[in-house]
């Protein structure tokens, strides 16, 4: 046969930006889903899960990064013989595809449905450290429904989540806030984001989209307040401020009396939710949405309160800002408040896991018409990390029990030991590599962080034994300077052939 | 502010081939997954989980369809300034994301290296009826040992994992065959698959195309077994045959002395384990690697007695030719034996439901050196519809408790009421929708197959109780002619306020 070209051989990696999830990375992150998704389940939400590839144009452009709107994603179009294809992308978030689902499904939904989804999401973006293209989301959102007895719900289920995964209470604290109140400052202070212009009047245009460019300066000058604190909004919404490296931000040009109902806005968290309400409705004077806005948040606290979720779990907080632009009513955030060292060892909360809101324009896109919802995303990566912190998961990974090989003619006799340990509920495995060398077998078990090695050779299979060597106990000795705390315990003995499973047993359980 | 010109609403469709999953479809393929999982873990495998997008490069041509190695997968190319990006595919399956992570992962892992992985791949194909392009796979794999105890391994580990996901044994079979015995019997016939053909010579390059094509096409024809039988394998092994449609398809043109080992091999299966192997010692004369291949099938059966799965489990059967073309020692697949109607009313075996083996150049095209390795892959959509036809999940699917709103201004008197029965443990929800219309209320129950309403109108909250509608036994009255079978048992009753959570306990237990 006549020599092909030999192929350069293709590179083994992944595609920048995706990466590998090896052992308990993937098993750990499983169990929390599925402590997320019991949860989810006893508050009535049903489980979807819609495909990795929507149409583009099913899509839209939903994208938070709102500068970008058509980029960010992964897509291609559909082979076809005239270029005429669909262009199909992959899903960037769990919510569009919700909006689509609601949207084709909604005659044989029951009304309001409420769903759960969770599962991978995939971002075109730049990667950077710690920043991939993939990572999993977790979302909850009840559609059809404009009562704010819905947005209560989620913030109770989203607390009762956090506990059931491991974060106790008094470790977090889920905050609320609502956009109708800030719309009602905006208002009050003759920015009222809902105003209806005329049209064909140019002066009248001029004004509108002046009007919208300063409606959202404040609003993207707020979403700082996080960053910047109370006296650099106050700069920011007026004539500026020179930030950290000494440049001059140029600001959104509000009066002080313009400005101060914002601030008031920021800063009306009270000692208790009363006080909190009360500022709140200082804050935005008569200005009719924001009343409505304040009056929801109240029902929010009362509706939370009947069903037994106190400000130490639950808080409203108009200082939660992030979302305030995207969302249309509640909006709420779920921080972590224990500490952690950051990676320049200083400390600081471990902050925000999960945020979300009400929004009610995804579904009209479709179907012409408004359809209230209300939902929450959980930060998966960031969660568990938090998890890893707190101590509560990866603290140790045991690997399996390794039978070696020492004949590897009586390879049946291992299988046999190993079939033992299974049927008795033991991670167990027979070593399958080359069984040479003895010491390599042992690395194997090293590697593999088994807590036991079992052998039999030709004179304990003689005499109808096992040796059972402690490689944890194994390992402390090693590490220990004297050897004299563990003589009443060896690290290798001897047992009946049929004592095996009990022996391993009795050790795989001092260590659990 | 100009209007803008209205942009025509988007299609609320999924892309074509692909579906969503909602409610059970999800839960019970996550619960089968995380059974599965178990009995993996079990033995040792690890899990992984890649990213859904691969280079290209490195998913390389290994689709099973040969016929279009390039086509099939979903593809694009990355942004880049000069169009020079990588092109990025979804992976079309887990085998050849494996093979990438084991070449580029190898100095890190502990070799030979278990494990398992479970989740969707993608297919660009034509979709079909029940086919989709979108799709779960479930594969453990063993990589970097040669031994057959890792091939034995997995048939136990695949019989226990039907087991353990609810298929009882007797209901399932394990068989196994291996393609270096055909290969044997290839050699024993003048087709052996290693001949060696010097180069340059043009009569010697016709010969070794020849000699490949002819045996290709015996390949072919062996794949064919299970449709066409014994009989029909003959003749299109010798000079051909009138198939159903009245047809004449071409034989490959074997003289009778060349088919006859080719038939003994596919019908050796014996009474014993024993029998098959002296009859495919028998077929494969002094072929070497025939030798071999038939020694590894009785070390097989050797293990797998000592580990006490017996041919009530799992079979040596050279019956087995899916995939033999494919890989390259010992061949799997588990079959449900058990008979279902098909879509035309005629009883049949439910069939194959998992599959796998040996395939040695895996990782040879991105390291160069060969890596031995076996696996097995279950279909998982097939093994959900067959635990759905033995009634294993799916027989019902309950819904939440319903807490009805009778006054909307009394929102937080339900809220509480369903706060209890979550707490209890138990699904429930408060309705959310317009509750102007009870009516409408108990519809939504119904649609959500909710086992019990719960009500709560002024004068109940006056007297300290509340309405508890059994919606199981009332639909149960709604279907039967006579009343007279429920009547010692209403199914609507009161209970003080305080045992809201005793007896919606006690209804549901009932029914469980």
């Amino acid at each position: 046969m006549a020599k092909e070209k030999k192929a350069p051989r293709p590179k083994a990696q992944t595609p920048k930006g995706f990466r590998d999830y090896f052992g308990a990375e993937v098993t750990e992150r499983t169990e929390m889903l599925g402590k997320i998704a019991g949860v989810y389940h006893r508050y009535g939400f049903d489980a979807l899960e819609s495909a990795a590839v929507e149409t583009v144009e099913a899509l839209g452009k939903f994208l938070p990064d709102v500068d970008r709107p058509n980029e960010g994603v992964f897509a291609w179009q559909e082979d076809d013989e005239g270029g005429k294809g669909d262009w199909l992308a992959l899903r960037y978030d769990l919510t569009a595809p919700l909006a689509r689902v609601y949207a084709q499904h909604r005659n044989d939904l029951s009304l309001p449905y409420r769903r759960y989804a969770m599962g991978p999401v995939w971002r075109n973006e730049k990667p950077g450290p710690g920043r991939f293209r993939q990572f999993y989301q977790c979302d909850a959102d009840t559609v059809g429904s404009g009562s704010v007895a819905a947005d209560a719900e989620i913030c109770a289920m989203l607390a009762d989540t956090l506990e059931v995964v491991g974060i106790p209470r008094g470790d977090y604290i889920v905050r609320v806030n609502n956009r109708k109140v800030l719309n009602g400052v905006l208002e009050s202070i003759g920015l009222d984001p809902n105003a209806e212009f005329g049209t064909g009047d140019r002066r009248e245009t001029i004004d509108a989209s002046l009007f919208a460019a300063t409606r959202d300066a404040v609003l993207r000058t707020i979403d700082k307040f996080d960053k910047v604190g109370e006296a650099g909004v106050r700069e920011l919404l007026g004539k500026g401020r020179l930030d950290a490296s000494g440049a001059y931000i140029d600001g959104v040009g509000l009066s002080d009396a313009q400005a101060e109902p914002v601030i008031a806005f920021l800063t009306s968290k009270g000692e208790t939710a009363a006080e909190t309400i009360g500022n709140l409705k200082a804050a935005v004077g008569d200005s009719a949405i924001g009343t409505e806005g304040v009056a929801e948040l109240e029902q929010i606290a009362d509706l939370l309160a009947a069903g037994g979720y106190g400000p130490d779990r639950i808080v409203i907080d108009p200082s939660v800002v992030r979302g305030l632009g995207y969302y249309t009513g509640p909006v709420f955030e779920a921080e972590l408040t224990f500490e952690i060292l950051d990676e320049k060892g200083r400390k600081r909360q471990f902050g925000s896991v999960a945020g979300g809101g009400r929004y009610d324009d995804l579904v009209k896109r479709f179907t012409g018409q408004p359809v209230p919802a209300t939902g929450v995303s959980i930060g998966v990566d960031r969660l568990l990390a938090a998890l890893r912190e707190k101590g509560r998961i990866g603290s140790q990974s045991m690997g399996p029990v390794v039978v070696t090989v020492m004949d590897r003619d009586r390879m049946g006799d291992y299988q046999a030991m190993v079939a033992d340990l299974r049927n008795a509920g033991i991670r167990a495995e027979v070593y399958l590599g080359n069984p040479k060398n003895f010491g390599n077998q042992l690395k194997y078990a090293d590697k593999r962080q088994s807590p036991v090695a079992v052998i039999e050779g030709g004179d304990e299979k003689a005499n109808g034994v096992v040796q059972i060597k402690d490689l944890i106990l194994g390992a402390k000795i090693a590490e220990s300077a004297s050897l004299e705390e563990w003589q009443d315990r060896p690290n290798q003995f001897e047992v009946p052939r049929d004592q095996l499973v009990t022996k391993v047993r009795e050790i795989l359980e001092s260590y659990s």
